[in-house]
């Protein structure tokens, strides 16, 4: 295990965490909010950590996929302990763990909220659980690949640890210049959904940091009753916007280098757009008399489907309320989420083609034992190891699922509530049914469910296996292995 | 598709049906039943159907996978419908709709019952019930191989389609003889049961009915409290029979051959005691204050988990009202079943098992990229097939709850309503919670939904693949295609 390199790469995590924390400083002084000054002690240790695990590069660069796997964890679990630290310094959210269930909500774009009334936060606090969301949605260390040039090569473990999906597609040979497309397609997306939120009557500081919870599909709402007070052109400017942010980002640079034909043959794309259909017509319909008209039952459908779906978890009504068919529409939602290389959490449409696909091919060779099955997706083959691990993950995704279950049925709530705490924090949505519910916290849970709850989140970001392996016991018998060996 | 194969399979299982149905016009002598003419009308349609079917011998013997699938499912159907039969005609249930659940529910050894109150029933009906829990436990058709040598070698098919877990070991050489050596286990253990009941102090018509239902792991009561109402010691032998039939009956084959050694390689059945041991404790424990002193929550703990977790589902109380750790802990059960190759069903422990050894090999395979892993199961090396088609079948399994917790939410029952009916029906355990809790029954559902839950018991117990595949256009289009290759 190359621990020095490990410990160079949360180094520069840490250096960056402190420029960020800055921004919330300078929101701070506009406001002319005493809570700043917890922002900016917080810089000022992320600076001084930072510089000195940053001050000798590492002599050994080998850096493999395990490497990778630990440096994602250990990274983000670095970024949740220093940006849960300005919400206790400040006392705006005094317990440790409600401010790191804040933060790691925010960072992996979940938007679960232990807090019962966000407006009386301070504007800085609001504006940094945003900012976190941003962050998130597509990856602090995917950033830093960006303007950093780390370990050459093998950047590529670092990308695909950290991106959501059951594999990555390099959209260019360099992995710095694939990070770059995709930070420059997200920025550009957020600024346009800012100025069309502006145009549409948002105050500045609502249109900032509604655009950028949208673009991490993180879902903090900055008012206590989500997104539910905003016009209807506001709404679905989000809506649409959620959608976007949930499609996989090669297809937007495919659309930049003008590919029109590749876009039409993904399976991903067009799995993701018949679901979304499909289940806003089917709620509409279900949920019609509810609302005043039709076309606003569809309306409202096709917000919430999109905020579920996406994970971003917005809410414009109290879908708590609505008939049982709609809310196992939204339920299932929760785990299907969206396109894999979006910003959105869940399991990803792509995983469930490939389940769709590998259990339309058993039965096939039930059929025809001796015939050989392949699994196509996008019109190419799929690799037999990609197919192997996209199963593993579901079955790990049940054993982490019925655990965490197990694990916080102690405090004696409903099996909704509990059976949706666990989808909307391991899948990063947010608001779940019943007692975690559109209109209700997280608050109610105790300090231990609430840390099973923020490994979820976790977990659910970095797609399951980082997290394990960092947990392993036998990550670190192969390393002293390693050393015997040499 | 060798059709003709198939109808003549049919037509045997219909013979042996009309010779079951007897029995309970034979109890109904007994007790003076009007209701045993419906019975005496039933096996005569099912003789003479059963003597058209079979009066020519197939010339083709070409019997394969699919044919196995197809046959077990379509008898599994043809059961399911005439075993329904008698209830409709004596008009003790007059819906059809009903009359086939609750058949289902009896063959699948599911247990889930619409009655309102069993007691009102004639004992010839609530005979033919508990009855059909055995013949379904250990499998009707191969019963049937028992007896008539149907095939030839290619009766493995049959018997693999229709025995519960990922694969099957023949006992000895011949399908036959492992059939018979399986159905002689079975006799004597629900013998051995119904003595010790009967010397316990139940009368003879309860021993023998609780016996059958014991053995089938079904749980049809025949009180309207379930087992509530009988003695500690009753209840404690009927629990222990319940283990004893959640275990794979190789083992009980290893014991009568005198190899010890073998039996304490068995992973699953390790795990499997070793989880009854740990939900117990477990339970005693959170439950403590729910009954009179330790040792009463112990005993009532024990009760639940062996009859949840071998999915039989008699009750002694109503753990819809136990805390929400134990309940929890409970549907996990429901969920995990017994042993593979026991009359239980489920998800089974063994399939569990390579569950948790696929995810430690992937995580091994993260860490050591060259390496190869094997999964190894007691002692022996599990082959890449089984394996494949465990990780398929859990896919298929999500698939399958998913559709139905959807199709049957058009109700507006609770979220843990629906969410327990499909996993107490695809399971085969029976009860579920809230409003199909023990002390419930599943009469409030409508029919459709009631469909189906029956789908569900009929998809569980043949361990999904043979009704997908009886039900895939792809089956009907191969054979087409093999006519016009020929």
């Amino acid at each position: 295990m190359n621990l020095h390199f490990i410990s160079f790469i949360i180094g520069w995590i840490l250096n960056f965490q402190g420029i960020f924390l800055l921004v919330p400083s300078l929101v701070a002084l506009y406001y002319r909010e005493t809570s700043g000054f917890a922002f900016v002690i917080t810089a000022v240790i992320c600076l001084v950590t930072g510089f000195l695990l940053t001050r000798k590069k590492p002599a050994n660069k080998a850096f493999y996929a395990k490497e990778g796997f630990i440096s994602v964890a250990a990274c983000w679990i670095a970024l949740s302990i220093t940006g849960a630290l300005p919400f206790v310094f400040s006392g705006e959210i005094p317990s440790i763990v409600d401010a790191l269930f804040e933060t790691v909500s925010g960072f992996t774009t979940t938007g679960a909220s232990i807090l019962n009334d966000v407006e009386a936060m301070s504007k800085c606090c609001i504006f940094w659980r945003s900012f976190t969301h941003w962050l998130g949605g597509m990856g602090v260390l995917v950033f830093v690949l960006c303007v950093l040039p780390l370990a050459g090569g093998d950047n590529m473990h670092i990308m695909k640890a950290e991106s959501p999906g059951p594999s990555v597609n390099k959209l260019v040979p360099r992995v710095r210049d694939t990070a770059m497309i995709l930070y420059g397609i997200y920025i550009v997306l957020t600024i346009i959904e800012g100025i069309l939120l502006l145009i549409f009557g948002m105050s500045g500081f609502d249109a900032i940091t509604t655009s950028l919870a949208t673009a991490g599909t993180g879902g903090f709402g900055i008012k206590h009753d989500s997104m539910g007070s905003y016009s209807v052109a506001i709404q679905n400017i989000v809506a649409v916007f959620m959608m976007i942010f949930g499609v996989n980002f090669s297809i937007y640079f495919l659309i930049l280098v003008r590919k029109p034909k590749q876009i039409l043959k993904s399976d991903e794309l067009r799995a993701y757009l018949g679901i979304v259909v499909l289940a806003t017509v089917a709620i509409g319909i279900n949920s019609r008399e509810y609302f005043a008209s039709i076309w606003s039952a569809f309306q409202q459908a096709f917000f919430q489907v999109t905020s579920i779906m996406t994970t971003t978890g917005f809410a414009t009504t109290d879908f708590n309320l609505w008939p049982s068919f709609s809310k196992t529409i939204l339920v299932l939602l929760m785990f299907t989420g969206a396109c894999a290389g979006s910003t959105s959490g869940g399991i990803k449409v792509s995983r469930i083609v490939i389940m769709f696909k590998d259990i339309k091919n058993e039965i096939a060779s039930f059929i025809h034992p001796r015939s050989v099955q392949t699994l196509r997706m996008d019109d190419k083959k799929v690799s037999n190891e990609v197919v192997r691990t996209v199963k593993t993950f579901f079955m790990l995704y049940l054993v982490i699922f019925a655990t965490s279950l197990l694990l916080i049925s102690f405090e004696n709530f409903s099996f909704e509530t509990n059976f949706t705490a666990v989808s909307a924090t391991l899948n990063n949505v947010g608001p779940g049914l019943d007692g975690v519910g559109p209109m209700e916290s997280f608050a109610k849970f105790n300090p231990f469910s609430k840390i099973i709850l923020i490994f979820d989140m976790l977990a659910g970001r970095l797609e399951l296996f980082p997290m394990l392996i960092l947990f392993s016991p036998g990550i670190w018998r192969g390393s002293r292995k390693r050393i015997f060996s040499k």
